[in-house]
């Protein structure tokens, strides 16, 4: 198929592609600037091969960068710049890009002479070349690692066609209109992101891009510029709620969706959303699968409390028979992780579904929630206990700042839920126990809640069991 | 992927899914009607076989029949029901349905035993039939004739994947919310009209399905019910033109786009067409690419009278060097003919490019204008017209020596066929009429019949025009 940016300058040309408040471009536009680009990328060598790692914030310039590596015919490996140095070192020995390009604001003292600084790009003086005519749907697009709880991280290949299938099955759940504009104030270089940038390229949509998420500054950006969407998880949604009550104020005419991912509201936030008049959809999805696959209307969200919502129209999902797992088919699944050829066929059923290693059920109407890890699963006295479920209940207490949930082997009930907790306040188990009790299933409640000044995360975010 | 119906059915199960004017169905109605239908279906043993031949006007009962055996797993064999029995004969003899589902009012005397009525299906009492859980994406959904300039009549494939590409790339172009409701008074036994169909069950979108064009009765609804879009050809259009401005009135709030096939419109219709503040996009397909891969925008319309449009975002299309025939590569192309594995590779060039038929230019921004066919193709109140076949049918005769047909500029139906003939016998215009309607549709009969000496000819043998 063609270049999406071509297509997006010969369909669209006058349409703003990119705008990050200070600097709006066309597609038109958008594709001179990229010729630039590609012209230094290739003096400099980057387009000798196949891939490009790319470290940036959300800045316009490493939108650029990205997007005349993609539209030159490489393969993006995005690099996320909150890891460490042995982590990133890691993923470049896996990935093995020809160069990494880096935000200068970004640069580390351990970089040698396979990273290369934008302004060392920008400063090179060379003719314009042309971008790649077509985008091969079957090509990989982006390398996105995950940092799984076991092991060492893994690179999730997403190819055109994978975007493509998601931004297509995201349109027909949301709608899409030549007036949409989507604020990306997630990291691009996560797939919430990312999928906000392909989305601008298939739809011919602006992307308002921000730098970070500042809440007085997006929050300034809904209310006065005419962005139609913006995603956010959790943290970013409440910020945002803060503000809208302190402020009294509304967003702009053309807004319409609040895409949430990073798990389901509880009905007071949705209260919240209601009285402040966002509409919020809820939605489930991971870097697999080029992000969202299951949403939640707004419509239906007052009456699906903790729910994700309904497979979207180019998604299978079902159980398994066994586990509650939630597996999955679509078009948007990776082909494969980078140099694990096994890794994926690991994950599958013999017939192909795709095991999400969630656990997970649907109520009568199909409305699925989402339980939680099949790996953190605690199995106690045969029943099924998810961690997030127990740490949410606790996280509504002022008192409790963070809290991890783990099993620990119990010869009476072959595993228990044991609390680890971060707090600054005076804390009495049985207090606890007896908070639990009231909003929990008794053998949900932890039978012993261990204080301690820090969890344990690992790059990911995700709380490490010693095992 | 799941199959489209019961997708709807879970993700909508409240939105109306068609709406005859008198019947308002659900999506979850839709089901259950339809396994009640696909029970009576499999008892008469229409689904005992892949393909089910249906032949019906825009009625709801023929409707709920395609989707019936779509649902159950057949590919429909769509039938025109203006041909003469002999050309229906061939397209069945051809297609070899299991049975041929006939609209009791379009009823004829030659129908035999492979032929059943609506009404005969529906007075069968039995239970209900689950619908086929999945449809694949390389399956053949539907056939529809289209009579080449060459040779009998060829089925066009289309698979589910065509359908899809096809309304996700309309999409894309037009819009999609979930307010739309799209007027279908185009026959759906056209891709015009199934493509409609097929709209409606990937948006999740109301279908407002009329019987026949009556421009009082649609211009009624397009005032008084919420429909969004329309699909017309160039007379409807003019119709509607007509009664707008006698009456002074405009559509109702939710009325977004008329979406026009079978040629663009001149200066004059576009002026009346914004004095009515009708957004007309003018677009460009065939039965091969599943209905339209270039459209032109309304806010371009102005600017580019004559032109069909850009290419839509799934669609290439380039000019061969020699001709300037208009190449095309899209997802929605047919994976070839009924029973001609060469055909289709007959229409593409060695890189893959299929080759319309049509010649076209580009201007210097990209917009599309097609100059006419290769072949000399005559459009009929919308109908495509090919000399070849109806100079065949007439040469069938031992009274006509030669024959060529050409169009005729008509200020009704925009061209009707003339037939020049060659013959020393003595002949009856009125005569050589009837024998037409017996065995073509009528709209491909010629009005005029001149008797010449000899036929022009150029050097390849072809009746050249005047021009």
């Amino acid at each position: 198929m063609d270049n999406w940016i071509l297509k997006q300058a010969a369909l669209s040309p006058q349409r703003i592609a990119v705008n990050d408040g200070q600097t709006k471009l066309t597609f038109s536009q958008l594709v001179g600037q990229l010729e630039t680009l590609a012209g230094k990328l290739d003096r400099i060598g980057a387009l000798n091969g196949n891939r490009v790692a790319i470290m940036t914030r959300n800045s316009l310039q490493g939108y650029l960068m990205a997007l005349a590596a993609l539209g030159s015919g490489q393969t993006i490996v995005w690099l996320n710049w909150r890891l460490a140095d042995a982590e990133i070192k890691r993923q470049l020995q896996d990935s093995r890009p020809t160069l990494c390009l880096v935000d200068d604001q970004l640069w580390r003292p351990a970089f040698d002479s396979e990273f290369v600084k934008f302004s060392d790009v920008m400063g090179i003086t060379v003719s314009k070349k042309p971008l790649r005519s077509e985008f091969d749907p079957e090509a990989v697009a982006s390398i996105m690692y995950t940092s799984g709880t076991t092991g060492a991280p893994k690179g999730v290949m997403q190819t055109f066609g994978n975007h493509l299938a998601s931004a297509l099955a995201s349109s027909l759940n949301l709608g899409v209109t030549p007036k949409d504009e989507w604020l990306c104030a997630v990291p691009i270089f996560h797939i919430s992101g990312f999928s906000i940038m392909m989305r601008g390229l298939i739809y011919g949509m602006t992307v308002r891009l921000v730098a970070h998420f500042d809440p007085q500054t997006v929050d300034r950006i809904l209310t006065h510029e005419p962005v139609s969407t913006i995603s956010v998880v959790p943290y970013m949604l409440k910020k945002l709620l803060d503000l809208l009550e302190q402020q009294g104020n509304r967003y702009n005419a053309n807004f319409r969706c609040m895409l949430l991912g990073g798990g389901p509201i509880d009905r007071q936030t949705l209260t919240r959303c209601q009285r402040a008049e966002i509409p919020v959809v809820q939605s489930y999805g991971m870097t697999e699968t080029c992000s969202q696959i299951v949403a939640l209307n707004y419509s239906d969200a007052d009456s699906r409390i903790g729910s994700v919502g309904k497979p979207l129209f180019l998604t299978q999902i079902k159980l398994a028979d066994d586990s509650g797992e939630i597996l999955i088919k679509t078009p948007a699944l990776t082909p494969g992780y980078l140099n694990r050829p096994d890794a994926l066929a690991d994950k599958k059923t013999a017939d192909g579904w795709y095991r999400t290693g969630d656990i997970g059920h649907f109520d009568q109407d199909g409305f699925l929630f989402v339980d939680g890890r099949i790996d953190d699963m605690i199995i106690s006295g045969g029943e099924n206990v998810f961690p997030d479920e127990i740490e949410s209940v606790y996280l509504a207490r002022p008192d409790i700042d963070e809290i991890a949930v783990v099993g620990a082997d119990d010869p009476e009930w072959g595993q228990t839920p044991v609390a680890f907790v971060v707090s600054d306040q005076p804390l009495n188990s049985q207090d606890l126990i007896e908070y639990g009790r009231q909003r929990l299933a008794h053998y949900k409640v932890p039978h012993r809640f261990i204080r301690i000044t820090q969890l344990p995360m690992n790059a990911g975010g995700k709380v490490q069991d010693l095992s």
